[in-house]
């Protein structure tokens, strides 16, 4: 796994590819390699969606191994909707598949100057380019019907919908999943758009032929894989909460803990969040049936299963298992408590390749604006469909909050650095407002999850309300999830190895035993130290400062119900979250 | 003229009135003033839309004055569409009035909570609040029928359209021009979106009982105003070629220097040019006739006179002269080629609050994004009724043209810090692509004038297709200027104090003897360096930083035709330009 393939859509006659080692890349996977090829070739200041931007996608150090949950995919680029660089993060089958043909990543770039659209194709004879107008336009589950038809469905597409073909700034890249469905996202900052820019509308990642990669130590690495596996399935969180009820468990926690962001960030608690609560869900979703509606993995080889199905009332297929985001973003922040509409929205962010929290944080600010009333599901629904159609309305919305927020002269947009904020309120969660402030991402709570400690009270306990302690916790977090951002490794793996130091062992015992290497826990702090530094030394060469750490103003002015309390980290810790 | 007049709109029980002397701002006007007190009271990071914001109306050193051409007024914020600081500058009568009631400023204050509307009136009385939400969405040009109904047209009026009370970035704030005409407009940077969110439609100016402001050396002062009016008689633009043909003599000008920014920054001629010059609208004003089609001053007072009055082809009143910004904006710049169509857009923005710069590199941006086709007339038109009706795509065109391009995915949007370029491509004419990098304002050509010495061969002379030496005569055409905007004087007078030294002594003479001062050269100089210093600093702390003092990577890569040339002033000479 040692291949960076280049597509340059600009070569004259056409795309061309080529091939090369890692060459100064070396060590790096996943996030590390995407932002390290980033921060080296990107120049910090060019436009997102212009000639000089770059798209990266690499599976992490894990990938096509046997390691448990280790299939998670990093897309990265200079981000149309932060303006800094990101790294989205997607499940799916691509990762592994990637990693069993040996490419460590794709990179697209170049100047798409035609209105050519590209499908490639990845698979053991090399890359193939090919122009497919056909595909225009198709959002992702018609696309991949189409594919299908040519490809089967033992292959792994990454794709773009409507959005990213139209640039917006919300914008995912899908990435198809075990059943072969396109509902796996690299979902935040507008990657799709950069790839639209590229003028690719899918890759086509084939495994035909390959084999799982062997360890350097195949005996190391059953005997780690074990105890990690084992070590997963004995943390209530990822042995019993997730695979149980999903991310939505967190509804009522997040509830009960007055820090559940409901009507745009008005309120700290929604009067009906039982409605849409993962016991409602798992409930619901059990009580339809159907295969994987309980449980199901993002991708194959994951241990955890903290996904699932979701069927409507007559048994069809609707989406998979709403998350924990994409409930309280299309639900609570929009005063909409009724699990099918939600459902229905999170097929439709899907299909035309919408971020959840992002699209669910735009209707918000939609909502505060009056464009519609607060709970109008049927107008909800509208506003995602005019999106994917790339209507005046929906272009606004495709745009992100914060244009949502400038087009319609409202204040109050839950961002930071441009990128809308997930689904804890941070004046009452403060860590996690500590990781939106400083995270090199923008507004992301898998940047450092400081929820963790302030409420779920894994990897330490921290009183939520208070300032006190929370810089150093969400630094901390942001450090350790830049380095499993690198593996491959789902982010959810944090909560047994943040509790429990042999399942940590465990797992870095897989790397050692899968690379021939002996890296400890410094090593991987190291590893999350480096890949931070590099991140924010591009967004400083791209203008930003202490000033783009810090959270809207009316964060710190507005008392939150129930607890009445607002954001209250001094800046100065703020500053200090880096300072390593 | 030592008062400050404060209204705290969001004071318990309704806007309160305060008064204040002039305190530590003594001896500051305009624009020096305004950004005094912003940078003061205003937090930097603070939401533009938000309580924390203020807006500041001061006219400068010599309003109420007899002093020639000295009745400009400025208008200070933060900027919703910049995010750093504004000072907009208009004409029209309040500057005068102002200046004979001894307001040095207005400041609008507070958070503004309820639904009211608020129209001011200012007198010798006193100041009154009322609440008339009658006012509501009114256009200016009605608004202005229906006020003057209760207050005669002896007034001034400052004022908001539809645009500033939905709070969009593109939004300004409208003055009367001596025939009661809400023609005049603080038109760049939104300014009219923050009197907006301060729930002010209207400020009634009544100069009944005043009278002019007399000097403190009245001898000194005629001599000095007599020299100085001369001065600008004698001087070939100031003299002849503004009054004659306007600010659309440039038509011509610029496009023979291959710098006249043709279909969205497209091409640096426009191959119709001459349909739309200041000779062939000077001819058609001429042959339509009408008062005031030929020569006209935007406000009581002006010696230069380089506006008119554009009638239609049966005679009615359609709009002001458009200048040749507007020209430009809504003509080359969009492939339009027809007067009418040019003035009929020059009134929709003025009746609906939009600057026309912003406006028409908007429309060109949505033009390249294919929204319309270049040169499609009836369709700029349509675009901005809806920015005016506030639909969705009127929205979109309302925000701004940044906010154009990344609603519909283009990289080609013509701005720096969030601000459209005015009617001098940057590649072909390198001085004012210096003014619009650096100055504080965004993209401005106001600011720093930098194609007099480049292609009018005015207050020197440069190669304006070579970089060498532009960041000199940026920085010091950005001082003068800043000084100027803090006097009242138009900034056409620079054409003449540039050229004539006795011209500029005579205007420092007419300060002094108004003043009792004696101010030299230097004074003027330290005082523009002081006002610079003063934003800088404000923009600083509001996160900006040298990244942001630069062009579009584009217009560092796409040559311009027909010179074939790139931007290419170095970047540490545009970090240089401020340095002093």
């Amino acid at each position: 796994m040692d291949r960076i393939i280049r597509i340059d859509v600009g070569a004259p006659g056409g795309p061309r590819v080529t091939e090369e080692g890692l060459g100064k890349y070396a060590g790096f996977g996943g996030r590390a390699l995407t932002s390290a090829i980033v921060c080296a070739e990107v120049p910090p200041t060019c436009h997102p969606l212009g000639p000089e931007n770059k798209l990266v996608i690499a599976p992490g150090l894990m990938a096509g191994s046997a390691a448990s949950t280790s299939g998670r995919l990093s897309v990265g680029c200079k981000s149309p909707l932060t303006g800094g660089i990101k790294e989205a993060n997607s499940g799916g089958q691509a990762a592994h598949y990637l990693g069993r043909l040996g490419i460590a990543a794709i990179v697209l770039e170049g100047e798409h100057n035609g209105s050519d659209l590209y499908k490639i194709t990845v698979n053991t004879d090399g890359v193939k380019v090919e122009v497919d107008k056909s595909l225009a336009l198709l959002p992702n589950y018609a696309l991949c019907e189409k594919l299908k038809e040519t490809c089967g469905d033992s292959v792994a597409v990454i794709s773009i919908g409507p959005a990213g073909e139209r640039k917006m700034s919300n914008s995912t890249i899908a990435v198809t999943d075990p059943e072969f469905r396109p509902s796996r996202h690299a979902g935040r900052g507008g990657v799709g758009a950069v790839m639209g820019s590229k003028g690719v509308k899918a890759i086509i990642v084939d495994p035909a032929g390959t084999k799982m990669r062997k360890p350097v130590d195949p005996e190391k690495f059953k005997a780690a894989n074990r105890a990690f596996v084992e070590g997963l399935k004995r943390h209530g969180v990822t042995g019993q909460g997730l695979p149980v009820y999903g991310t939505n468990i967190l509804t009522n926690v997040l509830n009960e803990a007055g820090g559940y962001p409901a009507y745009n960030f008005g309120q700290g608690q929604f009067d009906r969040a039982a409605d849409i609560s993962g016991e409602t869900q798992a409930a619901l979703e059990d009580e339809r049936g159907g295969p994987g509606s309980s449980t199901h993995g993002c991708h194959r080889g994951c241990s955890i299963q903290c996904s699932g199905t979701y069927y409507d009332k007559d048994g069809n297929y609707l989406t998979k298992q709403p998350e924990y985001e994409t409930v309280w973003a299309h639900g609570g922040n929009c005063g909409i408590s009724d699990l099918d509409v939600v459902a229905k929205l999170d097929f439709l962010d899907d299909n035309y390749g919408f971020d959840t929290i992002e699209m669910g944080v735009s209707i918000g600010v939609a909502m505060e604006a009056g464009v519609i009333e607060f709970g109008d599901a049927e107008g909800a629904i509208r506003l995602v469909e005019e999106a994917g159609q790339g209507t005046p309305l929906g272009c606004i919305l495709g745009a992100g909050a914060a244009t949502v927020a400038r087009c319609f002269g409202v204040e109050r947009a839950p961002v930071v650095k441009g990128q809308a904020m997930p689904a804890y309120d941070p004046r009452a969660v403060k860590g996690i407002g500590v990781t939106y402030a400083t995270s090199t991402q923008g507004a992301d709570h898998t940047a450092g999850y400081a929820v963790a400690p302030n409420i779920l009270k894994v990897g330490g306990d921290i009183d939520p309300l208070s300032p006190e302690g929370q810089a150093d916790v969400s630094r901390n977090l942001q450090i350790a999830t830049a380095a499993l951002d690198s593996t491959g490794f789902c982010l959810f793996v944090a909560f047994a190895i943040l509790d429990q130091q042999d399942t940590f062992d465990a797992m870095v015992e897989t790397i050692n035993a899968m690379h021939g290497l002996s890296l400890t826990g410094d090593d991987v702090v190291e590893l999350g130290k480096t890949i931070l530094r590099m991140e924010r030394g591009f967004n400083a060469s791209a203008g930003f400062t202490k000033e783009h750490d810090r959270l809207p103003s009316y964060f710190t002015r507005e008392p939150l119900k129930p607890h009445n309390v607002v954001f209250d980290v001094p800046g100065e810790e703020l500053d200090q979250v880096h300072a390593f």
